[in-house]
């Protein structure tokens, strides 16, 4: 069969099914203006809660004096190549530095994307012998870590640590001498804002030999008293061997690191495919990471707002009978009964009528009955952001299914 | 067996193996100094030939002012998120639409990463049942697809198309009526020079049903009458079902994209797990790539001039005796007899003793008495940077070796 013909026409992808329908609206909206907490939706102001801008760096008026000055003395073009052939700076090596002192690691390597940094990281890790365990709630980057290890692979039940006791002491019944075995979580679960027991986690090492992997993209800059992450946040940071995080979320950036002891970085830095065969990130943006991380350093004031606002919006939520359970961090989930079809209604209602911008998803993601709204609070946002978001809900789908209250719907459990 | 021992101390990689041996010199060597031809290694000038900065846009003037425009005006940190979600900008639309107007497909796809749009783009196209088929030399980010890839994969000798031939011969036996089949290859190698047979490789869908993706990395802006890249050069560019390529050579900057037909690019923007579940790139990238394009479309001399340096750069070394074979691009591949210990100092004494920087590969990338070098000339280097070359080469070698004139190896095979 034409290869063509038969990707066009499969239906094995719910959401690109959809495409034709969703497009510009629930998928790829377009937002316009400054970036920050109030930007425009086809023409329409909006308070946005779609942004894992969580410090509010991604406008803040030293980083963008700065960037500017960063691209006049570097460019956007240097280094070109791949850090082992020709691109490395003297910037990416103090910028390691101060990440590995920062996360109170022995070391730490940046990566030039975050995705493929997580995949190649897990690949470089694991031979064909080894083990990997996984949350099987992780996300797509983790999972595609799984896809491409070529030994044995075991999920357990998001945030189970009983199951993952299981299958650890499984493994353990099985495994050769010279046969490894790798667990991979995240700190804080992006869509739900669920967080993983990694104090519990950790403490499976006095009876299992494993080395612990965590994902800790929405909780670096934002968990923990310091902002480290979610293992300082649990006081479990020195059990997480290999603490991988990312600059997209609160450093409002790109690029990635790992942070481990000396000899695993070293090594990793000779082995990460994704790393070695593809070219550095421009100069400037590591030049404005290293501002970034000194403002995630040194600046408590933005955690404490983000967390204040954060707790604003979950209260008053909660007051008004809207079902937000399950989130341990800022990330706000919003459990809504509603078809699937109305989710689409609803999230574009909000934005057209009420002016509040937030992301949405619906079957198959959720079940068929439920609608998950997605808020992101973060340290660029207002307190009137919150009461009007408030307002919103509740109004929007009022109007939508003639209900007074809205219905609250239990979150999906994820096996 | 712990996970971090085993790790360690693997001796799996050569490359790994010698890393503490080669660091900062053979690999993660560092240059200074404004990006360009002309740049500075441990305090010593350099001609530098390990930039694949063909059209010389690295460090053009225009470039760098409006880099700095489009930073003032849009901040490193917009859009904030997948573009799936809240990140799509006019910018990524506009410039989709003329890098499908310059490849002449109906559409393409901006990517945020080469290495992992490659690897995410072979996985969205391919099912469990599908048939990929790839030339065996090809870059690591096609490997990886392939290692990604769960359904049946075929390697081909490398640039051999009878090869090639029988490999669909025995697929069209053996497959099912609903299986399909992709080609992959790329259309100039990065080590070698090497130029697939494209228009070989187009005039087999006359035998046998099978879609063609190019990985045009290297020949893009570069490759053609009019750097619409290796397909054009062979006039065999419609027979590219998807046209792949980055923005980190000759564009000088990062990002990628797939150019094909509308239906298909529709699908990959819905399934894409490397775009859909990662940060779209900073606006001003995206702003600049544009720019980038502009240029590479309007102006025919620094391609002219990237030529016409490699031109004569590559005679010059082949009537100095010197091995450069099997390049049909601008990129130099110099094989010299040389045992892998050697090939560090040979070039250390490239770069402190006369001032030439460029890349080699030693063993395992090749066998252990031969050394590559690998030239990137560029529309950057000037005739008296080939003139220079020309000198350190056969001087370099004669101080280590004793022998006055060098003893061209032959390149090495790719099965």
């Amino acid at each position: 069969m034409d290869l063509f013909a038969k990707f066009v026409e499969s239906t094995s992808n719910p959401i690109a099914d959809l495409s034709r329908s969703i497009h510009g609206t629930a998928a790829f909206p377009r937002l316009t203006g400054n970036i920050g907490s109030r930007m425009t939706y086809k023409g329409v102001p909006q308070v946005v809660w779609s942004l894992n801008n969580y410090l509010g760096l991604a406008d803040d008026p030293q980083v963008r004096a700065l960037d500017i000055e960063f691209v006049d003395r570097y460019g956007l073009s240097a280094p070109m190549g791949s850090r082992m052939m020709s691109g490395d700076t003297e910037d990416l090596e103090a910028f390691e530095t101060e990440l590995a002192d920062f996360c109170r690691k022995p070391a730490a390597l940046f990566l030039n994307y975050g995705y493929q940094g997580m995949v190649s990281l897990i690949d470089a890790l694991l031979t064909r012998q080894d083990w990997l365990v996984y949350d099987s709630g992780s996300h797509a980057c983790i999972l595609d870590g799984v896809r491409m290890h070529n030994g044995r692979a075991r999920g357990f039940r998001h945030n189970d640590v009983e199951r993952l006791a299981g299958v650890l002491a499984r493994i353990e019944r099985e495994r050769a001498p010279d046969e490894a075995v790798l667990v991979v979580t995240e700190g804080v679960f992006g869509m739900s804002g669920a967080v993983a027991p990694l104090r519990d986690i950790v403490a499976l090492k006095q009876r299992y030999d494993f080395r612990l992997l965590v994902d800790d993209a929405h909780g670096f800059g934002v968990m923990g008293p310091t902002g480290r992450g979610t293992g300082e946040a649990q006081d479990a940071h020195d059990g997480i061997d290999l603490y991988f995080a990312t600059f997209a979320k609160a450093g409002a950036s790109i690029g990635a690191f790992v942070a481990s002891s000396a000899e695993v970085v070293w090594r990793l830095r000779y082995t990460m495919r994704s790393q070695i065969f593809a070219k550095s990130v421009p100069w400037p943006i590591v030049a404005s990471n290293r501002v970034r991380l000194d403002l995630i350093r040194s600046r408590p004031q933005p955690r404490q707002r983000c967390w204040s606002i954060a707790e604003a919006l979950q209260t008053g939520l909660r007051e008004r009978g809207l079902e937000v359970r399950g989130t341990a961090s800022p990330i706000t989930p919003v459990y809504l009964a509603m078809t699937a079809a109305q989710a689409g209604e609803f999230v574009e209602t909000m934005r057209l009528r009420h002016g509040v911008f937030c992301s949405a998803v619906s079957y198959p993601v959720v079940p068929p009955d439920v609608v998950q709204l997605r808020l992101v609070p973060t340290a660029a946002h207002e307190p009137a952001d919150v009461d009007e978001t408030l307002e919103a809900i509740p109004a929007a789908y009022a109007a939508m299914t003639g209900r007074p209250a809205p219905t609250p719907a239990a979150p999906p459990t994820v096996e």
